[in-house]
């Protein structure tokens, strides 16, 4: 079993991700949409805003106008592009929100931005975290052919639809699949130690080096760490952190380029 | 086995008809889109276009960029919402598109439209009709109690995306599953003598009075009658057109209210 996780950044080439997933079976892939969701928000006059925590992650504003408008983005236009070019290479691939069939729970959290050194409650933020999998579900579709392609959003307890970061949402998928890879595709080579510079590629995370692969991280990667690592402490074996802008990132990852953490 | 088709226009009342459904089992929904389709695609720049067929039918100008926001609007804001709301009710709903796991496939039309009584065929519209549905995935899902909702597009023999007529996609979803009924609701009560008088309901439609009801039939009413004869033809037992603004709108279908179709 093979869980591959494609970002939603600027850069990203899906027709080669695609066509080199296609070769594979047993694959599950979870994907994102945030550069397109920044470009249609601002079209439909709702700019993009973001939320700075305490411990210093930055997460994206999710009311529920955005929420309505993330819904367009992830479930309709960037899902369904995918299915559809997986059609295309004669994969017979689904599309799944969080959402549908109670795919992905979680918690919806109490969001408290910090604005100047402050700290404030935000009561009409829909955003969580993955807590549990509806692996049966999964299976069916594996057992029956289908090429599971899955996007936030997630469902919380109390049955509202909550913005969940999607790296560790796969990470999570990974690890109660038991999948023997996680590989985490975005528009870098893997983790950098200086993100301006795309030769400065860290090849190797282990868990003695974890400290210092999280102060090379900088801000979407702190997460990426963070999810790979939870990963591993749930029993997936490897990460591989790769290049979603370069010809068969999936078969290049299977051989070890870009970070792997194990 | 209860097939619903649940409009996109104006005026309805979703919640009441998803607490109405959620009281039954053995279900699949199949919804619309258009007027909120209508709202988004203004917004976003690319207002709605129509083409008038040679038969005198108006469909939808559905070039490739109507086709990303038809996708935004039908797979993410409304099947996702829909599915939200069920989840609400204690209802396991999966949204699917027509092109998920194959599960609507149909012809692309060669769109021929006319303007000033002058025939021209249109290149690059994703139009066409369903003719095959993939019941093993619905039956799947049933058998797993998970409540099919499920929307256009649907996908080209040449695996290309297709927008098509939902009330007839749900007549033949209704005639393949060989339901006993096909619930057709939208925001009119039925089919009307005079569409701008509400009290002029006609209760009932056989075979013998198909010319008359097609007489009375305006616009997408049209096809409406014609995928209800479709699906009588293909023997589903009975079709009931009815209203999606009042309460209950299921259970007084099931009871005769509206216009049954036999």
């Amino acid at each position: 079993m093979i869980v591959v996780k494609v970002g939603g950044s600027k850069g990203i080439n899906y027709d080669l991700v695609l066509q080199d997933l296609a070769k594979y079976h047993d694959v599950v892939l979870v994907h994102g949409g945030s550069d397109e969701l920044n470009t249609i928000s601002a079209k439909l006059g709702k700019p993009p805003e973001t939320i700075t925590s305490a411990s210093g992650y930055v997460s994206r504003r999710t009311d529920r106008e955005t929420l309505d408008i993330f819904n367009m983005v992830y479930c309709g236009k960037m899902n369904k592009m995918i299915v559809e070019k997986l059609q295309r290479l004669n994969v017979n691939a689904i599309g799944l929100s969080g959402i549908d069939g109670r795919l992905l729970m979680g918690k919806r959290k109490d969001v408290i931005a910090v604005e100047n050194g402050r700290r404030r409650i935000i009561r009409d933020d829909y955003t969580g975290k993955v807590e549990a999998v509806n692996t049966d579900l999964l299976r069916l579709l594996l057992q029956h052919g289908y090429l599971p392609v899955i996007t936030p959003p997630a469902l919380s307890f109390d049955n509202e639809a909550i913005n969940v970061d999607g790296d560790r949402a796969a990470a999570l998928i990974a690890s109660r699949l038991h999948a023997e890879i996680l590989i985490i595709l975005s528009n870098t080579p893997g983790l950098l130690r200086d993100e301006h510079d795309e030769s400065s590629l860290v090849p190797i995370v282990t868990r003695e080096s974890f400290d210092q692969a999280m102060s090379f991280a900088k801000d979407r990667m702190k997460k990426k760490v963070l999810g790979a690592f939870e990963a591993l402490n749930a029993g997936v074996t490897r990460v591989v952190f790769a290049d979603a802008r370069k010809p068969m990132p999936i078969t290049n990852a299977l051989q070890g380029q870009g970070t792997v953490i194990q």
